[in-house]
């Protein structure tokens, strides 16, 4: 994308980061190659955003820091290393914008990034992760969003989560977050509101404060993103994804990733093509944040 | 799909089958791999539709029997053998629902389950299979709604096709349909008409009698499904088979299929992976019957 | 496509025609194997426009003049080649519809169909082509459009760009186009307008004068066209394009092409498929023209 | 292969024919690609053998005679229009060399080539083709020579097998083989006796008489040749097969065929690549004999 | 592989076993597709081994069982249920023959079927799995040939290793194999002895006692088997497997498997066709043995 | 390769290069991905060779200093723009290791590495690059041995090229070679001299002075090394490969190329792991060198 290497020191405003864990995956794995597959796959990525003419690489300071350390065979140690890596990421005064590895990432991120406060959570996805156990175990990619508010890292009401479908196993995880508050928006109601009203009801719920993006993959439609470990029809578009992160410009956006990225199970590799111009769309977003206080100060 | 493995004995109320038979094919073979394919695919398939909240293996017994037995090299044979083994399902009781092989699999299907008397056909087709004749054969995947027609297993009045698409090498399947009445809704006329109206005109078609939904896979977009012999340009999305299929719920559906599914041809895999989510939206459509009859009972 | 493979004699309505170059390219490469690619995938497509009921072979005389020259090592060697094989094209009166290689194709092509006065242009791209330089030369993919309008052989006014998206280097390019009067339809006012909208307004730019037909094959979402150097998200559907080129019919349409395919980048084969099936559309237009033509003398 | 494309018409000594058939196959179908992918995959095949000198277009008149003419749902009138087909090639004097389709194919070609005499045959192949019925059915990829032998086209004391393997049903074809004197040589003999005593065990049985050449791509190693209906692992290598052939330089080659190449089954496209280049060497075997011939006369 | 879906039941000779665990893979994941690739694959093995002519099913009762249960999330639950699922099969009096799964299964396996007296190992393998610890954790993929001496599951001395390449970070392991008394047969000793001495140092180090068999499929070629984790360029040829395996017919064989299959890194699919005819090659060295006994009995 | 990113700059012993140009390629395009798709799969090296036991970041200063600039549309402008990056990299004095890039890359490599005195040269490769010109240009992948031997960078009698087959247009290169007093070894002679033979003939014909070895990838059988624009059947084994460069361990390399290889064209990706493993194996070579010259200092 663009960006130089980079240290993790001042005065860095983004950080890119790749986080090759998938040890919290429960059906295809492949996860952890999705930092290569798309810094590969960055390369087409140019310096203007073309709708918004945002230049992020103008405003602010954006390094690649490289992965961070996870190790390979267990998803505990691996969520203790991220979390410090993210720290001193979050020590400089950076916003990282992540590449996974799968979605039990952004638990690590937020802990390190949201320790002061809850923030809200815009989640594209087609699953709504908030299990309470999942196989047996409470730290997997599919329980980071229920962990987090029980963390105080994540404010539920300012959580909306959009493009929610694919055959369950049971209600927990719905009920829970009806209870919670969580704005759940599955692909019906996405396509009975239509994308303009959806924009519209993700600027109520997150308001002006502080908010995290978090990207799965797989709430795209399979064929906006094959490579991926469990795909699930009917999804939202690449062109959607797109509307809906511009039209956050402005917004206080703190952080974001893109998970479940499986390069491996994509040969054409337009997931990789999808997953780094959707990075490129979460940079130009925080790139405003960012540029917008260095002009303040 | 979370079905057990089982026999065709009763109690059994739904029997998933696979048909591995390409001979009918006239371009790109391949299609006989279709239940191999969509078998492993279905793994990915949970026990709730996500939409209507149907849970069909809490509703009926649902065994996957396996197999039709085929003749590798002759397509008559194949076509008596196939008709047997779903007679035995039809003798049972159970509705079957399955996965090609090619488009000549419906006919010994409609031959077994509706011989006594002839039934609605919903067919989601890039092609409308009215041929009396092709290649100089009558039975072929070309050919199958005009033989069942005259053989009494469909009601052509009661017959509605969407998505007919695809460069033509005359008139004579479109004037036939034209003839018997089958209502014949071309991808220009689906996006005239818009997808709520393309739905109301199902319900219209099909009334409340019963009614068999065969889908040929090249009725998608060819970015859903790239694994089949014939794609054909500009088709109708996942999505909306999706919303086609669940709008359905209560009718009186007695069976259905996939058929054309090509693994081979398709890479990425999500050719098997719709067609195993539109496995699942046909079962969740029959076992509403089946589970009305049984509380009925 | 059914074409007879053929000479470059009178009487020759359409020539057909492969130009297997690459050199222009300054992504990933490999447009040359388009031709070849498109031409087995052209197998699939039948005789007759299911939509506009066009039947190209029946209106006038098509061939397949097989593959233009190109030098393997020099882009400025192959443009001459090319242009020089185009005169011979035109010299018989026929209208090129051609199928690339890189879009560097279109500007011999227009030296040798154009010379006599300027044309029209319908260009579906993701990139508007008007650099002045690239990388340092100006004969290449991202520049044919300011030559030819440079050269007398496109009236700038009557440019249309549809699909414009992707992130920028710069201005120069946008900027050239608007004080040309050029009509650059991006992504986003393409949605903002609607296609239907969008129909209308190339109706009006291009009007009853002779216009050619560019097709950068990048200007499909990737999901359509994964098989091409640059792909850029959130593009226009297949079916779009069908929907636009289809309602040209009767303009005065004097050929055509489709570049920047890349077979190898595409193991489904979707790209090739879906660029041949354009061809068609561009030979039914074409045709169309032609035939008036035939008819009238 | 740089060969133009003709007419069948004298003066021809060599027709190159694709056979795009594969109603014969009892696995995995989609060998009617074979003759699409392998023409493609000549066009880097240049003019001269590098190892035996031959240089075939100096030698003779070669054509791309095209594709016999198949029945896309028939084997039995498929093998009528390929025998019909293939006699007019031999009208005119000229030896075919064929890429196939299934193994069916050599029937009608010895039909239409080797009426006059029994002629003797050099068979690369993981299986002997020896079985009097297979599935049922009397022709078929799987019964072959047993045919051939019984019509009097093939002398069987002059038959020899290499490359036999694979797991087996039962004994009738290698009993068949043993009686009626065809010579086997299976994998385990092959290592045994070493590449160099194999190729004089060739010789010895096909002597100097005229000899027809048939290679089942299977026969190779799946690496060499993963793109075939029934691979069978541990198979002679492509250099084997390259050594075995030119070995037969001079000898009294009247045709030859590659079968069962299916190009879907292979993305890295080495079979097709392969195939065109033994293609090219049973061509150069031909264009000795045919140069010899002329040169005589 | 022909072989019917059976129950954990006596008579049970032959159990075929799936192990969908690739939790204790370092590098690559996706080796719990393992199973489903090579059974689809294993469609393609008939009845009779065609060298050693081993008729399996005739000598004894062979079952598919299905897959052993794992635990998706954690390795440390995945060793234990496998553990327990063996120890049914070995309670019933069967040998297993398993497809994995990466290169842990073996040792749960081990301790179910080999807690009475340590056995012997042939063990086909780029690495020799003999690590004290690896990333830190004592149960993965490359420590389980160490944990069975230590558990006294393995005879060091009866233990030989073939095709050890590969770079190497440290010494550890191999120091403790040459301590141990392990017989290591690196590649290059192997090309300097030739296939047929190692045949006959295998029989050597094994003798008549039990001895298991564990195929990495990384003991392979690359070429051979594209779809593994760690895929280590230079090793030995389906061929030479096979070969060995033949040789040790009417051995003491008590089980055996087949490890680190990654359908999904192998397009061509030939990764799991070879792995299937090993499979079916163990099979046929576990029914000699058992076919033994039962005729003695 | 567990190389640092580094920088050119003292004391650096071995910089490992990328050369992402295929401009000077004439049939299938695409290697200039080369380095990317090596990069990511050199990630699997680790750091001890199995074989030689040499540890080559132990012996010296090793880094990756990215990629050559090179010009995207102009071979001339390239060959200059690399010269220029190699020459700081000898002004430095490292040697230098690269991954192509089509195979015009060695000039300007040797240009700036052996401007001193003519060096001797180790090729792999199917074709001998020694035209005079190729296609009317005399800069590009055909023709480099030829050009550097004009200019005095390389000693004919000290050239040795390894695996030589593949069709021929005709015999301008073989000529030149015999008279320059190269030694060819064809693949026929490989085969007729067995490898330890080869291995003795290449140290009689580089001796103990300064050699450069240039691998083109297609120099290997395609079994090996699917992804290369021009694949030749019949070629070394990777194997072979492995023993030929381990038995010139101590010789005087002064650096080392892998050209040629075209990721796209290879889904498997074991081109990729084997030149990784090239490189690997180059590097190991020229570090004993520069470890031998450190301790002697």
């Amino acid at each position: 994308m663009r960006a130089a290497r980079g240290e993790i020191a001042a005065p860095l405003d983004i950080a890119l980061v790749g986080v090759p864990l998938d040890l919290g995956a429960t059906y295809r794995s492949g996860a952890r190659q999705g930092p290569a597959g798309v810094r590969e796959a960055s390369r087409l990525i140019r310096q203007i955003n073309p709708t918004t003419g945002v230049a992020p690489y103008r405003l602010c300071n954006i390094a690649d820091v490289g992965d961070a350390p996870t190790h390979p065979l267990s998803v505990e140690k691996s969520v203790e290393l991220v979390e410090a890596f993210y720290r001193r990421i979050h020590a400089v005064g950076a916003a990282p914008i992540s590449i996974g590895g799968d979605h039990t990432v952004p638990l690590p991120v937020l802990r390190a990034i949201a320790a002061e406060r809850p923030v809200g959570l815009i989640q594209i996805d087609s699953h709504s992760d908030t299990f309470d156990e999942f196989m047996g175990t409470r730290y997997n990619h599919a329980t980071f969003v229920r962990r987090a508010v029980e963390e105080g890292l994540l404010d539920p009401k300012r959580i909306i989560q959009i493009g929610l479908r694919g055959t369950r196993y049971g209600d927990d995880d719905i009920v829970y977050g009806d209870k919670a508050g969580i704005r759940m928006i599955t692909m019906d109601e996405f396509e009975t509101l239509g994308r303009a009203k959806v924009i519209e009801e993700i600027g109520k719920v997150v308001g002006d404060l502080p908010v995290y993006i978090s990207i799965d993959i797989d709430g795209l439609d399979p064929k906006d993103a094959p490579g991926t470990g469990v795909p699930e029809p009917g999804g939202i578009m690449m062109r959607d994804a797109q509307m809906i992160l511009r039209a956050l410009t402005g917004r206080e956006v703190i952080g974001g990733d893109i998970c479940e990225v499986v390069p491996s199970l994509d040969p054409s590799g337009i997931t990789c093509i999808n997953a780094a111009n959707l990075m490129f769309e979460l940079t130009c977003l925080a790139a405003v944040v960012r540029g917008r206080k260095k002009s303040q100060a």
